[in-house]
């Protein structure tokens, strides 16, 4: 569940319906995943054996013949919620829709076909402006090799726009969270953090701008690369087509969607190893490490908890990582066997410390109690 | 696209972006079928092969195999557009917005097999409120025999729930919009315009009570069927089920969503066809007429013009309707040759009168000019 982000009006209480009653639970008291866990016991069990997997991973998988698989995972983009209409262009909102359910389609090692798109058009909106999003759509399908196939356009108070993307594997090709092992090299594509830099560049000029009025001169250009990487971030679908030519196939695999530190949890818990983490070794660009002095902010906080990066993260043998093109990924850290008294995962400081990493943040005081 | 439904407040300007500018276009200049054009050609055709039919129908098929194809549909609910949450039962939102895709599912002659669900919750939503949206979801899913396999809970400023529902059949099992022939019958399953009555008894019940506060007795009693067929709509995979047992196979399909006029234009557009319905012999329930008789108006342009009775409407020749039950279905016109002067779709009245139908309304004075 992703709750009011930084880059918009917060979720205020705008629904019709009556108040919460009084012997009713807030959602905000078991929080997030408190409230997935409740839904998906609600649902309860399938018996249907031609599904692999259901709600746990980044993509459902379900056989539709003796050796294909599909896969299908779907997104809502809210505005006010994960996106401000007055920064965010529309064309880079359709591709950035697209994106966000490739990159989950590729963080299963599949390859996306169709896509349904359902948008919300409030009154505000014109012809041209749905216009503009779907041409970032039709983008996203040239890039991605995707046809949009079905969809939905309905009034709605706010714009949204929620994306369903279908994709197909061989069934052994298929990675899951689950499968790495102590040992394991931890790696990721590309670079981290970006993205949340140019979150933090554009609320800042937003700001400048509604103070200073007609006077603003936007200063853009420097931050153009991390400016780019929030607002139409490509899915790493490059590295699945390259793994499948060198005949790689990851031992675990997500992408970096809510963030380095919360990826490689999910990666942990799915697999029941710990990770050891090296700071040094996180790819973070130049361009992001500029934003970050500019806001006297630590860069590896970006690069752990900003999210929305769209990189890929995954496990192998240090030998089979010898198949691919050492250009195309950094290793990280390593997988570990889980121990009692360790947290699930630790990051080796540059300084040498050793500190524990939750999915949401650094604890630099808690090293010595156990994480579940 | 679904314009603000009268079962709850118009969707107002509520979005956080601009007005539109003065050079741009409001969507309600081109409409809905505008919009819809405009984003189809936006997007351009496909030249992947595996699709067989893209976003003119009820879903989009796709094959998987040599022998099976896949369809895909997807809807989605909104607050203050097509449901109000002061009298729509959260369990019923939940079975509704599954019935809403499952209909569509049925109406290419497919088996439902997967749904995914994006729910958008606002903040005065309690998990009571939305564990027993949930429960309506999965009463269902073991109604139609699906799996919830993905999702996305987000937070938003008002309640959505977003459906994609894939479904199976074999190729030669899938019923298009364009496969009726003259001479075909036209035919529809249960009763049609409940749905309709049932929102009108609903708002009223809501006036009322505004009116008069504590004093009011609400009298549902007498209404609970056209109440239900309103709030917890069940999709007619049935009958696919019975078809398929007796080896039929309808020439052309289309569910009921948005009213039966509406619906026999399709078929007719896709078909190239003309339709002669028979007034007297268009299904309604006994509880139907009660309700139009109690609001003086005519039973027969609910049944027309109502929607969301998630019914089929199918065309088979005579003699391949001796292999159904004959109380499975009604009858209630035929498809005819095109002709140049004569409407696309035309009523008999009890009365002899033979008056045009208009996908939106009559037009008891236009019979003698052609419709597109």
């Amino acid at each position: 569940m992703d709750t009011p982000a930084e880059n918009g009006p917060s979720a205020s209480d705008r629904g019709a319906g009556p108040d919460i009653h009084p012997q009713e639970t807030a959602i905000s008291e078991i929080g997030e995943f408190g409230l997935i866990a409740h839904l998906r016991d609600t649902l309860g069990e399938s018996d249907d054996d031609s599904i692999l997997e259901g709600i746990a991973d980044d993509a459902a998988v379900y056989r539709v013949s003796d050796d294909t698989v599909h896969v299908v995972t779907t997104d809502a983009l809210i505005e006010g919620v994960h996106f401000d209409r007055t920064f965010m262009p529309m064309e880079h909102l359709g591709f950035k829709a697209m994106s966000a359910n490739v990159s989950d389609v590729a963080a299963m090692n599949a390859r996306p076909r169709y896509a349904t798109v359902v948008v919300g058009v409030p009154k505000n909106a014109s012809v041209e402006a749905m216009g503009t999003l779907y041409q970032g759509i039709k983008q996203a399908c040239d890039a991605y090799g995707i046809t949009v196939i079905g969809g939905d356009t309905t009034g709605a108070h706010s714009l949204s726009v929620t994306v369903t993307v279908i994709g197909e594997a061989a069934e052994d090709e298929i990675v899951y969270r689950r499968g790495s092992k102590p040992g394991d090299k931890i790696c990721v594509t590309g670079d981290l953090g970006a993205s949340y830099a140019g979150l933090k560049v554009l609320l800042l000029q937003r700001e400048q701008l509604q103070q200073q009025g007609e006077d603003f001169q936007p200063h853009l250009d420097k931050f153009s690369y991390v400016i780019r990487r929030h607002l139409a971030p490509p899915a790493q679908l490059q590295a699945v087509r390259n793994w499948k030519e060198a005949g790689f196939r990851p031992s675990s695999l997500i992408d970096v969607s809510d963030g380095l530190a919360s990826e490689v949890h999910h990666l942990c818990e799915a697999s029941g190893t710990r990770a050891q983490l090296y700071e040094p070794s996180i790819p973070i660009s130049p361009h992001t490490r500029n934003a970050a002095t500019e806001f006297g902010e630590e860069v590896t906080v970006y690069a752990l908890f900003g999210g929305e990066d769209y990189e890929l993260v995954f496990t192998a043998s240090e030998e089979q990582l010898q198949d691919l093109d050492p250009q195309s990924f950094n290793v990280i850290g390593e997988m570990e066997a889980p121990e009692e008294d360790l947290p699930r995962v630790q990051l080796k400081q540059a300084d040498g410390d050793n500190v524990r990493v939750r999915p949401g943040g650094f604890d630099h005081f808690g090293d010595d109690q156990p994480q579940g």
